[in-house]
């Protein structure tokens, strides 16, 4: 075990080994194996854009072979989506990349301004297709949180006693929140807290701007002059407030976005102390070299 | 076993043998048996739309017997109907045909715009009464989708752990769609992705029309230019949508149609991937001599 | 065993020897015994109602004990009530009559439009009472029908693997009825449709008008001219939508009416193919002698 | 055991022996012992209405033990409070007098027209701490009594089985009463006879004034002329109301009245059948000596 | 054992030694061991207020480990966090201080009138956590306490089942409260008297303030002269409250205040009966060398 990872799984040290083991076996696996740091794909889309907005840009994403494939080629720590999509090949890659199921999902057929979603499999459903770990959403902000964060527990609590690794994407949203705001630096490091809180082994979030959105913390971080003004800047706050570093914090972008910015990114994330990237439709969109380039050039700025 | 079913089969391979073995039994029987296609009737009308409605039209059809036989004579691969129906005579037809026990349903005498549905039956239903396989339907773009998602989501674990198929009907409704929208093709091939998402063995859709519904999916539609102008082009988009054809997906028309029109559907379905029809109304609500008419027409052309 | 009585067996070949028997011993008693035809006492009218408009008219009535011994004295197959009623004088009458537990009850002390009731008793509780069946009231039409509807659904579940035959009384409501609806041709047997969908063993409907109240059923009686001039004609047809007569369907009447108007309903259930009458205020309402009179009537009428 | 405790305890023959021994326990305790009449204190108004109000106007009354003890000293046959209340003091009082835990509660904090209550403690809580009985207030006539019958129901359920005597206390309420119509007899006895029905063993019910409330209760009192002039007539009629006498109906008054009117009360509801009364607010918002005086008064009368 | 000690667990002698050993380690860890008085560190405002707000004052803060240290530093009772922060160190410190996992939390992303929380840990990650006791937060007077009392009695009756002992936080809210009335002397009190009945062992409650909220309670604490102009007889009349003292009464004062205000505070708490204090915010929000020297000086009074 590299010094990264041991340094990293102490601070999970009141786990079961169970736990260890899985989240060792994703820092352990791919082209950043023991750097610490992770890059992780993530196909969820289908469920909350349609297949079409999802796929058509590159046909052969419709088929969920296709990205399992891909991260293993790319080399990525972990491969995450929904239950039939990794159903539908999990004994055909059985053992070929360590899996995160996602428990929920939200479709947008019926947009809401307060989205809840529904939870669409199980702790025992992630024992079944051999995954390491489980994956859910929650919307701090939203008007039912309350419902998410109390399925959240249950969940958390079987998946333990699995040994399953937790990993939550923590998307403030809701009506009290302007769009902006869903991505401001008070709030996405308020989301982390959360998401820590509620014990999650490994968080993503999206990356922050540098815009304060609520009343109330904004005369703090005004007050104390919290530095936010570089991207490298508010990864660090943002890994602050995930227990000082003590929990994986990773890191999204929106939708496609050139390969330089992407880069950059990377590069902030991995200056500012973050554990690394979770990126989806940039790498899925776009016809498979193109995606394999993108993925070499974000794991060489971890590697480094 | 026939290369078609093994091919198909295939892309179950992470079910367990119970859940193999029955879907096995679906493509094994009847006419189109080893075929790798499907015909099935399906009778919960009565109540959806009440009695009279449905059986008053061919009033040998108020018989729940006559129905088995009807699927029986007629040579299709299964049949599906509601507790009641199913319970009232399927001591008196025991492995004649494969049976589906739809585990929800919904009634007009309360119209809503975002129907929601009930279980009226459950998994141990389905294993008590012989059956290879549950039913459900899902609304997706209703407000209350969430609680059917996370019905269905137990549903398909006890079914699957019972060795059983899942047969989704999924049917997109709800404020947020036109009519029109209801069977648009970005609409239909996204509630095929959902079913598929959710754990689905086999789904089963409205034949689309080439209308396109929401905004940000027409946009890629047009951009990309997706063929949709014929019904084999919107058959095979809906295929494609349902993991690039590793789910078996069957097509329904509405009421009351000609049989010409049936038949180039069906045509429409077999050129374009799609793997059989479901017929309901368009075979009982006629005379039995008529009924197997049209439905051998069909299985001919399956068979072809 | 009667052939009468075997032949009514036969229609639930499905059930397991315990719920057959306990459909014989309810056909095998009292002084339809053997007929297939059936007599059933009911009382839950202090609950819907309260106890001085059920009992006041007749103060013996206000006595639980009272039911039980004018059932048994009216030689009728069955008596019918809530938990309370039933439990003060159970041991008292312990197998002289076959019992039948209601459910559930709604209380008219705030009245609604769309009446949901709760569930007021368990399975577990009729088989502590000795009971041959539990007794459970749909009004389908309703906002929150799906409650009822999966409330009931667990219900059957378990009293058919406690051997209990399953009584629903379906009583079509809500804001989409008008008032004459609630008793209208069309409307009784969509009634009766969903209560055997739902697995009810035998279903208790209301004596149908002539009305039609559906748009869309209103076309199909009138344009295939289905015969509902005569009580004997809708009683026909409400037993054709009980799964062609394959379910023990039995009627009953509004507040107190005459005698011979009771007569001539009898007649017609009778004549219709229908399997008898429950008689609730008609009979315990008025003094004992005057209802021992009225039930020997009726007797004598579903005798011949 | 004396004849009118046999008497009594005949009307619960189909109960198990656990609980006839604890509704022995109760008719056998204190200075009322074998008269098969009762008096129970009741102290649950610190929840209902806070400490002060309830407490201040006789403060040793603070203390869980002043309670027990005047109970105890008093000579009655039951105690009955809430968990904490009772919890704190239960062991120092092991056996001393049957305890009655009050299962479910109310705060004014947040007043509403239809009150609802929650559930504090458990059937298994009434075990743990020496008790003989579960009360449970419900609300007849309130928007949210389905949740309130189906909560007790379960109770009822764990409760018998567990041998324990079921106390409920019935509070006709809710936006369809009006204020004086929460105490007209026709309200009153319909909440008696809910109350039994539900499969109360005691019912504790508020004197009935002579109103009457609902306009279709009111013309059959009217047309039958039920008597209704005096208190005696009236606690008749809401005893006959519960099962014409087979179930122990206690009476209470309201805020603080004049010894003389409880004095009269208690001679009304011995007149007119009733089994006995409970007193809270009327006893401990009282100096101890004052309270002893009117419970032994109260007995007395019960006496004779 | 102290005469202290011993005098506070015999208010407990209906508990199970388990929840009597769990009560006495808190009692007697730390510098106020055996003397009856506790003080406690609580850190949850990271959830509530998010992380900035909460830590940034003092970012050594953000680090989980900070806070065991500070509280085992400063010879505390006790420890009280959220599941995240707890189990991020756990490991670390096991066995080092009294643990109490924190149940439930609010945050404030989406601020509402009537907050109701969410149940984000469970009573067995409490005991795999090595936690001496649960906490719990009620909202009194808010419009959905039901869920929250409901909620809180099942996790009282699993904590006191596995020897956990229960502390609740109880904080009045809701539309029906003005803000100066969430700390009025009435509603204070009213909220420990609810604690207390709802089975809590240990009550936490704002210092009070003299004002008087509800009308009908204003009325006694007038009418009998309720001493209230001194914080020390608040004390006295909130302790009085909680059972006449034999339940653990501690305060807390709200955001930052000057360390003299605070000594104040506790001379009034150690007068007037109370058992010590919860302080959160004043003790870290400022550096660890200003902390210890604020609760070294409360130490000192309430070893007095």
């Amino acid at each position: 075990m590299t010094n990264q990872v041991r340094k990293i799984l102490d601070c999970y040290r009141s786990e079961n080994p169970g736990v260890l083991t899985n989240l060792a076996r994703m820092l352990n696996h791919g082209r950043l194996a023991g750097t610490g740091r992770m890059l992780i794909l993530p196909v969820d889309q289908g469920f909350e854009h349609g297949p079409a907005r999802s796929f058509a840009p590159n046909p052969p994403a419709y088929d969920p072979a296709y990205h399992f494939q891909l991260a293993i080629d790319a080399g990525l720590n972990a491969y995450a989506s929904l239950l039939g999509f990794i159903e539908a090949v999990a004994a055909d890659f059985a053992g070929e990349i360590p899996l995160i199921l996602k428990l929920n999902a939200h479709d947008l057929l019926h947009d809401e301004k307060d989205p809840l979603g529904a939870q669409t499999a199980s702790v025992s459903d992630a024992l079944r297709l051999g995954c390491v770990a489980i994956g859910y959403t929650i919307y701090p902000g939203t008007v039912e949180r309350r419902l998410q964060y109390e399925q959240l527990r249950e969940l958390v609590r079987e998946a333990r006693a699995a040994g399953l690794v937790v990993v939550v994407w923590s998307y403030p949203r809701g009506g009290g929140l302007s769009k902006e705001g869903e991505t401001a630096l008070d709030v996405i490091a308020y989301g982390a807290q959360i998401a820590a809180l509620l014990g999650a082994h490994i968080i993503k979030v999206k990356m922050p701007t540098a815009h304060l959105e609520l009343p109330e913390a904004k005369k703090i971080y005004e007050e104390l002059r919290i530095p936010r003004a570089t991207a490298t800047e508010r990864v660090r706050h943002v890994v602050q407030s995930a227990f000082n570093g003590r929990r994986i914090v990773l890191f999204s972008g929106g939708p496609k976005e050139a390969d330089e910015a992407l880069f950059a990114e990377a590069h902030a994330i991995r200056d500012g102390g973050g554990f690394g990237s979770i990126v989806g439709r940039n790498s899925f969109q776009r016809d498979k070299a193109s995606a394999l380039r993108l993925l070499d050039g974000m794991v060489r700025i971890y590697q480094e």
